[in-house]
């Protein structure tokens, strides 16, 4: 079970609520009246719990658990335990995450409250429900959508626009930008400061004004400490759907489509143009001005410095066709190889 | 027009005045008399506003252009619209950059403020007309120059010193440092806190206190969430004029010039000395106790693990002479192809 | 002398104390009597002030130092002038650590104070002489140990328990974690927000739920704006003793075990497994689900692809073992040069 200190089990459900919740269709069993207190893994789950299975190396630990049901693939049905009752789906692992949400809650409904110790500009709209948490400062003719939450020492500044059901955590800085709905932004993100223009010179460089703005669609997640400056004139824009994990850098008049996965610390520069349902791995670095069509998918660490087709993978510095990357690499491991042995 | 929501455009200007702000002469035209509302592309600029051309891929759009006038290049005055007037400068980027700042004032001249939700201890010295936002912390013996501003729930720990006209942005923390006059540090930095110091040991490392302070000069501006660990005996030293993008990495004790620019995610180890009018590109590394001399350039996703020579360009990982690095990969991609021929 | 605006110096301190505290022995000297008021470099020390020599590259200044004590390993004894008191010790690195900390003790003692500008919730329970600065939000149920200390503007999450004598930065973001003693957490670290886990899907990627913790062991260091994120399931773990440098990402349900160094901008992906006493230099990049076993070390800038053996040092990218690295940029570098030569 989740730690109580941080996590309120909601529930109980019964077999029938996890098939609807999950997506599942219920296998013959003697289990139909029961009810479910919890969601565990295989291995620690008990009758009275939920548990699922999306891999086949867990495989063995399915055939030995104890959970009273099991969110499975049709495929491994034959492997069940004879007493576990079966929540059959062809996406066992978003049946999973639908049921953990379902478990634990994030938005458990309450009444919205401003915290007597935020800081709330009278000219600020606030909808429905918006809670707003202490030291938060929301500066003049910011509107917050319904049901949306503002966390603690959050700065939000002059005009910027949230939508509804979004998470703002603490310690954020949200300027020029405008905000969809379903968004989730993690601790320490900063949305909406000036790219990085200049005009070089000597003694001195001059600094070119950023005059557009960060446009989020629906359902965006931004992971801690990630950045994301606003258009130098054109806006910066990232699709709806698209998740970006911690420590990212997006520069100026960056447009991101919908549904993208970009990984931790990769850094995206200006006004380069990425597709939908693009993964970026891990640490990339991507060349400005540049397109990556969709559905495009670049290793871990590589660096982007020419156009990436649609539905291709590349890899490498500069990246390229993935295969002819990692042909490249095996052929100098075979000429070591070759001189060790002369 | 930028959005107005957060950017308040100033104006109008007449065709001298803009020719003053740009540093341009003006061409021969009908436009003399006329007065200019907004600086905006080439392709949505009516004949009430300014624009500018810095880059010949943009010659078509040039020609075809409505904007009532138009920064450009000597070599371009040839490819003008018949009815457009012309402000002629050696640095059309420079006079556009310059333009953007007299439309878009972003210190609008305003009488100074501590909001009454800041916390300035009694012993910190303000200069004249400077402003606080709500949150912002100020600690003891703080000093503050005349028309700087200090954002939302930002920490300024005891001892700093801030010069005149610097925009220090919310939610940032600065401690153990001296800032020069015309900084900008963007939402979420950090600066001064203490460096990676340790004496290694078993069972325990022990802690190497770091007794030296940041020292930033005149004119630099800093990206967000970028972190400049102060020195552990000597100082860490920014030079006037450089300008740094987010999330960069400034090891304790690195000393950088004049005039330089760090591109995101750069990250400086230790003691490395850095000369005047350097450029990094992005994701770059550099290893410590290293020199890179004045005007040397590094491209992005480089490793630094050696000197770099004034004025010379290096690439890779280890970085070398760049043109020796890509003529390294030509011939990895070469061998790989006669291989595939065979 | 420190910059007495940033830093306090405390003693003086006899030479017998000096010892004490630096874990040496005194050679023969006539300053058995002496007492020293600060500690400083061998070339800026005066008679008055103790320094240290642990590089056999500084053995000149040390020949000529004024100093009227050195911390010195018992090799070079003989190199030393002639007036110099010695602090005899096998890791001078070590005692000059120690003699900084007695110097300019950074816990000075004090009573603990809550700022009337800190905002806590009354179910917090707090140690004796924890001290909270304006700003900081400590949320409901959170403990906090003796002598620990919470900086401006900091989050502390429902339920988080910190240990004694902690230093918690201003402006960082603690929720969902369970942290040890003699812990410092710099300025703007996040710990605890909710990893990088969906269930990919088209149109939309379903949220998973993060339901474990973040447990941080005792004697750790964390930089400023890196960023931890809490398990999935599983526990995220930092063992005691390990020091983290700034802008480092980790990953859900990472484990690191104790006394290790993770240099800046690592980004360790979920799921990984990290000995005792490894070391990671710095922008290195580790795939999920891995194991580096104890006492290896991997190269700055390297991919980690593969588990990495105990005690082995892996360097490039794809890491492999950094000899056989080493000589593929080698042969690389030594083809392009025949090839030049034809």
């Amino acid at each position: 079970m989740a730690d109580p200190r941080f996590f309120k089990v909601a529930g109980p459900f019964s077999l029938e609520q996890l098939a609807e919740i999950s997506g599942s269709e219920i296998g013959a069993t003697s289990r139909e009246e029961q009810i479910f207190s919890d969601i565990l893994p295989l291995d620690s789950a008990t009758p009275n719990d939920v548990s699922f299975i999306d891999n086949r190396r867990y495989v063995e630990a399915f055939k030995s658990t104890n959970a009273g049901a099991v969110v499975v693939h049709p495929e491994l049905v034959g492997q069940a335990p004879e007493k576990t009752a079966l929540l059959i789906t062809d996406n066992p692992y978003t049946g999973y995450a639908k049921l953990t949400q379902a478990f634990y809650p994030q938005n458990t409904p309450q009444e919205g409250s401003v915290n007597a110790r935020a800081i709330v500009d009278p000219s600020a709209k606030l909808g429905k429900n918006v809670s707003i948490d202490a030291g938060a400062v929301i500066e003049a003719e910011v509107e917050i959508g319904d049901d949306s939450h503002i966390g603690a020492n959050a700065v939000i500044g002059g005009g910027v626009s949230i939508g509804n059901n979004c998470q703002i955590a603490a310690n954020t800085t949200l300027t020029h930008c405008l905000i969809g709905s379903e968004v989730i932004i993690h601790t320490g993100v900063r949305i909406g400061q000036d790219g990085f223009g200049f005009a070089p010179g000597m003694p001195r460089h001059t600094k070119v004004l950023q005059l557009g703005r960060v446009i989020i669609g629906d359902d965006v997640e931004i992971g801690a400490n990630t950045t994301i400056d606003r258009g130098a004139g054109p806006d910066t824009i990232i699709g709806s759907g698209t998740k970006i994990d911690n420590l990212v850098q997006i520069g100026h008049n960056v447009q991101i489509g919908e549904g993208c996965f970009i990984v931790a610390q990769n850094g995206l520069s200006g006004s380069t143009v990425i597709g939908n349902f693009v993964a970026l791995g891990g640490q990339v670095g991507v060349a400005g001005h540049l397109t990556i069509g969709d559905g495009a998918q670049v290793a871990a660490k590589s660096g982007v410095s020419t156009d990436v087709a649609p539905g291709t993978t590349v890899a490498g510095n500069p990246a390229q066709n993935a295969r002819d990357h990692w042909k490249g690499l095996a052929l100098l491991k075979r000429l070591v190889k070759e001189k060790r042995g002369k």
